[in-house]
């Protein structure tokens, strides 16, 4: 990824991993999930909330290349290769604390309001997640 | 425990263990509230519901006898030692296909409303919680 | 999926869920992961063991079509898609109790000796997935 | 907690969330691990090894003083209460941003060789614990 949008430094928790004695897979989307938080809190978009509604996944996807252990400090990178009317679909690939590529994946993602209805994604919202001001 | 009002079998889930090949400690909870989930909605009791509330966890423990493992049949069994005014506690324990005691403890929960507020358990809650009619 | 290998009856916990109050997404994959392992242990062919191996996962991928919500009974359908020398491809579906499409995906998994290394799939390992003796 | 031996920073995950909104429970003692691993690491003691052993638990509880929602700062403190022979018994306080007291409970572990076998803690284990040099 040559210029990711955010970086996210997170650990892996003895809690994430399973008796193979490496991370048990689900869990990269929950380092991916952190990653996105933190990102969308940061540029101050609703991450979720009961009234407002959130972000549900509807497509996701991860190429793993390297086993994660226990107590290893990784990187998650993230991208947005596409903002439609209501989706927004997010690139990410974590990186170990030696820089090499460990997993790679896709999330869409799509705005919906508290009853969970598709919801066109706002010129505010584009804006913030573009680093532009609307 | 002597005359269990709820025996519910499980399984322990790759996904629930550790790098140690053991299952997650805080697993055990989650294995005691399915039972418990089990056991209350064969009663007709309410689980949870965004409109009426629930049950939230306000003291926990549990000791630990045996190692479970990854794939391993259990069974939780469970009775209540105390219905006060809105809490209910339960003590519960894990056994092992063998019929050992793996794991043994108590969770007291507190009756709730959809706004999270103490509420009175109902005659009806009581009854069906001991298996009578109200 | 006209003729599925293997169906798996499971629930969704409401440890499952999240603040949202629907399943939290990459459960989906411990599901499918609960249906590969009942299926494989059925068979008579290695899940995981310390000494032996297992089937690490390579990547996976999920389109979701409904929310889940705590309690619902959901059943996993499973098939084979590819066979390699190392490597196995399953698809998946989840649907709800009315037979619903909750959500479909692919996870590529690999045959690892104790050490993690890629091994041949045995003539056995595969007559057995096909439901045949070797 | 007057004087805890470790404070350790860390976020409710959405992922730690349940449909109620509160974090799901169990996930107190992942927030309690990461604290504990933090500090053994930081002290240089043997967080957990296949080949050399770790610190399973024998005894937890917790008491759950205020519900925790998805994003929330926390932060977890440690204190031990007393090193026996073999085990170890943690006090734990997690406090919200405020300064709250959310939860407190304690944990109990027992030193353990690669085999799972309970074995003495060393002195140099307990004057790192200590904060001393052996």
């Amino acid at each position: 990824m040559d210029a990711p949008l955010h970086r996210h430094a997170c650990e892996v928790a003895f809690g994430d991993t399973d008796a193979s004695g490496w991370m048990h897979f689900p869990n990269i989307f929950r380092y991916f999930e952190e990653a996105e938080h933190a990102f969308l809190k940061s540029r101050g978009i609703l991450v979720f909330g009961r009234e407002q509604g959130g972000w549900p996944r509807v497509k996701v996807s991860c190429d793993y290349k390297r086993p994660l252990l226990t107590g290893e400090r990784i990187e998650v990178l993230l991208e947005i290769s596409r903002i439609g009317a209501s989706s927004l679909t997010w690139n990410f690939e974590v990186l170990t604390a030696a820089g090499e590529l460990a997993a790679f994946g896709s999330v869409t993602t799509v705005r919906v309001n508290h009853e969970g209805k598709p919801q066109l994604i706002t010129d505010a919202e584009r804006a913030a997640l573009a680093g532009r001001t609307a």
